[in-house]
Parts: structure tokens; sequence; C-alpha cells
């Protein structure tokens, strides 16, 4: 690796450690390099918080003057929450500037590089490309569509199967695979099942990270008729998370007063075929800066999703082991008649997690 | 790689050239290395012909005298289609011998060692011992149980359908897994599936390699009551590969009569609930040196063979695409009740196939 891809992955390496807290805003890292040596480093630590070039700033023991700063995204060049990085970088004299990416944030994209070069610093881009694209995925999908992305999890056995036929289903995946789903539930916003998962499971939905400081996920769960129990668990737990229940106009508006009552939100969302239309959804959940959201759903609701198109991402846990019997599989619903047409993913990634096996894809 | 891990990778490569053809023979290879310097080498290429040990002497355009040799299967004791290789060894004063794995045949096991050691040729062990049993995993099972190495194989998608809700399934698989099955086919005597497959399908489960010059495994049909239509493929072929129908004493005698008219054998095998009793089929099979099996049977037989304890391995094929609705999957039949009790792989495999995921794992 040469000098440069080294800090340029210090700055990622110090990007992901914001995960879960900066939403909507990207993740970003910055390292200050003079005489090759680290003088400071920072990163965007939380929503509304200062910028990683800030902090790199703040950090530094000595004058940056004339240093070099390594970055992960093009620094800002509006004022936001905090005046624009570019300015900040040109008043503290840097010398030259890394970029990672440049930001498609319309109100950014290539400004901040412009600041930077008619203040004479020199840039240079194209490093990392790849890992920062995809450390960066919610919040580039999000500034560019208005609309979270979504990232579909299932979890099965060999034979492809989510649970015995007798609906037993703990466990599919090992203790390691379930921990990396509460990782999930920590980097994205939102999280989504079915009101069929809550009456059978009634489930928290909440992040339970190994070390204990996980960010909970806002709880959506589509429910067109309104038909959860009100004495669900994540109805009657506004102090752990945000739990926003979709309806259709069909719901009962009694039923939905007593939701709201208890501090949950209900969102009313246009029908399609009967169902919610997951796209409106996507739309409206998107105002409420809901950048990305993991999909726990059933086969109905999985099929609902991928059908619509609003799945980004494909997670599935595969646990090498056979249960057999006639039992449910993670995608149900309509079903596509002929396997040439069937949903491809691309991009494929393999993990191993003990003998589990993380296979994830985006969606062709 | 130290120089003698080198020597026994030659030999393994070797040895590996033997693939489809030693049948019910292990694969073995053998590099005769001298002053630094490979000066013969061979492997055991058809069942009945030489040992790689001759070979290797044969090969040799110098005095092997005072050379080692690197074999990865202890040497030979016992008289069987060919003289014993230890006594080979011994006559071309070989100086020393590197073995790689014990040979399990009760006719061997240790008497090569005993021989090469009590005519003062030093003898050396433990090089690439996994890989080396994994590579005779065929032949360690059938040496040791009489009875074959059953792989069992699937392809599903990744929502764990075998097939669409109509019924298509071509193709779950890219083309290098359906070439990689092809390998399997080459790999292993016997091929194994249910009579449904064959009414179903009339396939000729032949082994059509990419470069043409595989070998046909022995095709066996699971078919208790002999319902396979008498104008099957399989049973019209004789000269491209043997058939056997296993069937129990419910099979009607004037259509077994008629099955074995055409060439074909048929196996009479007893019943288990009303089923053929496997693990009786597979010692029958063992009587005939079938010493290997590829099941690449439905969902019902896929379950009663891994319910029988007959399947050693599985190899599962993850074709990254979503189909959807209400599709069958790999393993049916009765089923487990509880997700603890499932039957678990270990020593997990995972390789890529283009975008295709092949996970293969031993039964625990």
């Amino acid at each position: 690796m040469s000098k440069k891809y080294e800090y340029m992955h210090k700055a990622y390496e110090l990007a992901k450690k914001g995960v879960g807290k900066v939403s909507p805003n990207p993740l970003v890292g910055a390292v200050i390099v003079k005489e090759d040596k680290i003088i400071g480093e920072g990163y965007h630590e939380f929503y509304g918080g200062p910028h990683a070039e800030v902090n790199a700033f703040r950090s530094a023991k000595e004058s940056v003057e004339g240093a070099t700063m390594y970055v992960t995204l093009e620094p800002c060049s509006h004022y936001g929450k905090t005046p624009p990085c570019a300015e900040a970088i040109v008043k503290n004299k840097i010398g030259k500037v890394i970029i990672g990416m440049l930001d498609p944030n319309p109100l950014v994209a290539g400004r901040g590089v412009k600041i930077l070069e008619e203040n004479g610093i020199k840039v240079d881009f194209g490093y990392l490309c790849e890992e920062l694209t995809e450390m960066n995925k919610t919040f580039l999908k999000f500034i560019q569509s208005k609309t979270p992305y979504v990232v579909m999890k299932t979890a099965m056995t060999l034979d492809g199967k989510i649970a015995s036929k007798t609906g037993d289903s703990r466990w599919v995946s090992n203790k390691k695979s379930r921990a990396k789903v509460h990782e999930l539930r920590n980097e994205l916003a939102g999280i989504m099942v079915g009101v069929d998962t809550v009456i059978a499971d009634d489930p928290m939905l909440t992040t339970r990270l190994e070390n204990g400081n996980g960010q909970n996920p806002v709880r959506i769960v589509v429910d067109s008729k309104a038909r959860i129990p009100l004495d669900s668990k994540i109805l009657n737990t506004p102090e752990q998370a945000k739990t926003i229940l979709a309806v259709t106009e069909e719901a009962d508006l009694n039923k939905i007063k007593q939701i709201e009552a208890k501090g949950n939100q209900v969102l009313k969302v246009v029908a399609l075929n009967d169902r919610i239309d997951l796209n409106s959804l996507m739309l409206k959940l998107g105002e409420q800066n809901i950048d990305g959201v993991l999909l726990e759903g059933g086969a109905t609701l999985n099929f609902s999703a991928l059908q619509s198109g609003v799945v980004d991402e494909v997670i599935s846990f595969v646990a090498p082991k056979i249960i057999g019997g006639n039992a449910k599989s993670p995608v149900g619903g309509e079903g596509i008649e002929l396997m040439k047409d069937a949903i491809e993913l691309e991009d494929i990634k393999l993990q191993q997690l003990g003998n589990d096996l993380m296979l994830s894809g985006k969606i062709k």
C-alpha cells in the first residue's frame, strides 16, 4: 500500500467510527499529514456536530500550514448546521487536499473542490473509491432519491427454510450472525416489519450490540388495516425507540388515535392492490430523514418490497443445517413464473460467520 | 512453502490426474527427488494399472539409488492387481520415503512402512494431510465401511427454491455451477436419483465435461415399485452407462424382466417404512465396488437419505436470485420438528463460481 492509500485508509477507518450516529449525514474522516507524519485527525462524530475536517484541525498540536489533508468526502461548500469546511481548509492554509470521493449532494457537488482550487490549494482524487462508496451507500441513495437505502435481511437453512415445519425458528442462524444483524440495526436509521411479524413474535426490534452501545432504529410496521395489537411491545416503548405505523385509509380511525396516544406515529399511505404502496411509504420515510431501512419482513412483505423496486440490497444469512419438511421460505408472495425472470443480485460479497455464511448483493 | 511441501504438493497434483479413473482405488501420486531435483514422477492412472511409485520409477532417466521418494499414500505391501510397491521401493534402493498419509486399508495399514523401515529406508510423514484426506475421502469411506461415500448435491435460489411456482427450473444455477456438477459426476462412481425425477425430467445423468473426456457414473434409480417408464432414456442407453434400478419386493416381476432385458440391472432391496432401505442399498452398491455416489435427489429422497444417515457430504449451489412464490425447496420429506435438532454440517467450504456460491460441508 502506498503512503497515500495508507493515509486515506486511516481517514476511512476514522469515518466508520461515526456509524449509527451521523444519519442522514455521510460518514467522513480526515487526516492531516506533514512531513510524512500524522499531525491531526478527526471524523464526523454525530449529526449536527462538527465535520471531520474541523475535528482534525482541532486535534492538531502543531501548525497545519502547508500540510496535506486526506478527507474521505469532498469538503462541503455550504452553510448547513456548521460553516463550510472548504473555507476552513483555506483559512488554515492547508497546502494540498486529497479527496476520497466527490460529494453527490447537489449543494456541494464539485463546489468544494472549486473553492479549494480558486484559493491555490492543490487537489487530488481517487483513493479507496470503492470502499468509500460502499461505506456511504445509504447517504448516496438518500441524497439522490430522497428515499431510504433499503436492505432486505433474510436468514435460512441450507434447504431454504426460515423455520421448521412446526414454526420453530430458534435459531436458524448462529450467535455471530445474530450479532451481525444487531450491527445492521445500529447502522440503519429504520427497521421495517410487517404486522404479521408483530402479531406472531411481538418483537422489540431494538439494537442489542455486544458492547451495549447501539442506536435503536426507528421501528416501522407495515399494517394497512391497523391490525396491530394495542399491547404490542413496540407500541408501548416510545422511550426506547420511535415507532411508525404505516396504514392505509382502511385503518380504523379510533384505533389510530389509541396508537398515537401511546406516543407512536401513524403514517397514512396510499394503497396499491389493497396493500400499502411501498414506494409512497419510502418517500414519506425520506421526508422524516430516515435515510436507511433494514427490512426484516416475512415472505409476503419481502416479495412486495422486491417487486415494487424499493429494495437496494439483500443480505442473506445461510446456516449450514437442514431441517426438511414443508416449511416457510424467506420470500413468498405472488412469485415470478420463469426462472429467467428472477430478481438477480450483483456485487456479491461473502463473509463467513463461524459456520454460517453471510451473502450480500445489490439488486441488479 | 518448504521444499518438502513443494514436492508433496507436486505428488498431490499428479495424484489428482487420476480423478474418475481409479475407483475404487485411491488417488496416488509420487515424485522422486535427488540432489534437489525431480528425477521421476508418476501417478495411479487407471484402475488395474501400475501404481504411482512404479510409474515414477519408470519415468526416471537416471539412477534413483539413494534418492528421496515423495508419495501421497503409504506404499502398498500386498499383492493385488500389481506387486507390492514397498518391495519395489526397496529393490530400487530409495534412500528415504516421505509419505503423505497412511493407508487405512486393513491389507496395508502400517505394513508398507514396516517393510521400508526393516530394509533400512528412512520414513517421514505428515505433509499435506488435510488435502490428501480430502482428496481420498471416497476411498477412505469405502475401504472402512464397504459402502459408498455419498455426496448430496442441491441447487437453490437465495430464497430457497429449486424451481419457480410453475415448476420452471432452467436454470437456477449459472454455467460454471452446472459445469461443476459435471465434474462431480466425473469424480464419483455412481449417481442416484428418485424415480420421480426420471418421470418428470427423463434425464441422461451422464457426464458432460467442457473438454468432453468425462467418465459416466453408474446411474442408480430409487424406485421401490418399479414405476419407471420403460422408454426412459436411462433404461435405453446401456452403451453409455450402466443403470441400476433399486426396487423392493413390491415391484412387478414382469416389468423387472423387461427392464433387465434392455441391459439394465435390477437390485432387490429390503423395504423400511414402505420405502427402499437406503442403508441396505448402499451395502449392495458397495458390493459392486461403487465407492462414491452423487445424490441428485428430489426433496423426499434427499430427506430420506439424510435421515437414514447414508449422506456424508452436502454440496449446495446457491444462486443469488430471488423467485418468490410458493415453490419447491431442496429437502422435504417428514422434516424435523425443532431447529435445534436440525442436521448440521461442519468443515464448511465456500467457493464462488461467478456470482453463484458453492457451499460444501460434511454431515456432523
